[in-house]
């Protein structure tokens, strides 16, 4: 078993580092967050941080890199009020990976990728018509992270639109059935497959699969 | 496709609508979160919330619920300043999920389970055995989201263990080779395999494998 200690880790060269922490805490959700400035320009970007944050009323959140550069998600949704986060399936890995490439403001990801922008009963930020599962939101506040600069930014669920398919009778969404994937690290994407659903943990109850 | 308004999210059954929105963003990290007590009483609970913060110095978050009712993992680290992060591989997901079973303050789920409570280099929380990849945190701070009244938590990474055969050339660590999981919803386990590794998104370049 191989040790780091924190001393270790500091001393590691910077990509080394950045690949070794962003991978240790496990897989993470893979969504793309669309946006549209007021003057009309739309952005698309990639994120690994997007987490449950409530359910009544129902919440998001996601971790923003500090704002020591120019962030076009952040500027568009503090400008309009309005963001879309749209799920990665396996077909569309290497479009939206691109989404990370560094694009100038008046440059639309869109343009840059074959993925579709879309728009959804009136709502103002862009969907991603390939992505099986889109949720749009508001956004509702956000948190400066003082030890870093970073920001949780939280929206609120305004619509979220999915195939009948992949919900099952007690709400579920069956993810493997829209082949949703799952990021490792900051560069890799991986299909997961359903090992068991369980029943809800009781005391002194053996786990029971559903 | 269904479309689910804000309105129709808000008004459908309470378990339905917890099942739906917290799969609705996609995978999410699996890890155990191992303190205890300065009276030794030992905690262990599964997190489905843990992000990347920081790598730089190396540091992670995750979600805490209210504290409306007490937080065993919360108590036990904000009393002693540390706790434990340990990754829910394919072989312990009946143990794990069985962590979230609501048990007295007094019994350890150490107890309750057939995971191995293990203490590395004299650091106060305790580790779980069976976990591949362990990282041994100091509680840094807490923000309180005033929307519903969870926490970001904040730790910053002691120590870390994991095996050699995980790490590849870069730090990057390859988590099909240790069986790690990935969340789907509240109840659901899945196991991911790679799709693809992509290198640095560059403008103008089509995605390239590396």
């Amino acid at each position: 078993m191989k040790h780091f200690t924190k001393e270790k880790l500091l001393s590691l060269p910077s990509r080394y580092k950045a690949h070794l922490i962003n991978s240790c805490t496990g897989y993470k959700s893979a969504n793309l967050i669309g946006s549209k400035s007021n003057s009309g320009i739309s952005n698309l970007a990639i994120f690994n941080s997007v987490v449950h944050i409530g359910s009544s009323p129902p919440m998001l959140g996601f971790i923003l890199r500090p704002l020591t550069v120019k962030r076009n998600t952040y500027a568009n949704f503090k400008e309009t009020g309005f963001f879309t986060v749209n799920q990665v399936n396996a077909s569309m890995i290497k479009e939206a990976h691109h989404t990370a490439a560094s694009y100038d403001q008046d440059i639309s990801e869109f343009s840059k990728t074959n993925l579709t922008e879309t728009y959804l009963n009136d709502f103002q930020a862009p969907y991603v018509q390939e992505s099986a599962i889109k949720i749009g939101c508001s956004y509702v506040n956000e948190y400066e992270i003082k030890e870093n600069g970073c920001l949780l930014v939280i929206g609120a669920i305004e619509h979220l639109y999915l195939p009948e398919h992949s919900i099952q009778e007690d709400g579920w969404l069956s993810l493997d059935k829209v082949d949703t994937v799952a990021i490792n690290g900051l560069d890799a994407y991986a299909l997961p497959q359903l090992l068991a659903r369980f029943a809800y943990a009781e005391t002194d109850t053996p786990t029971k699969s559903i």
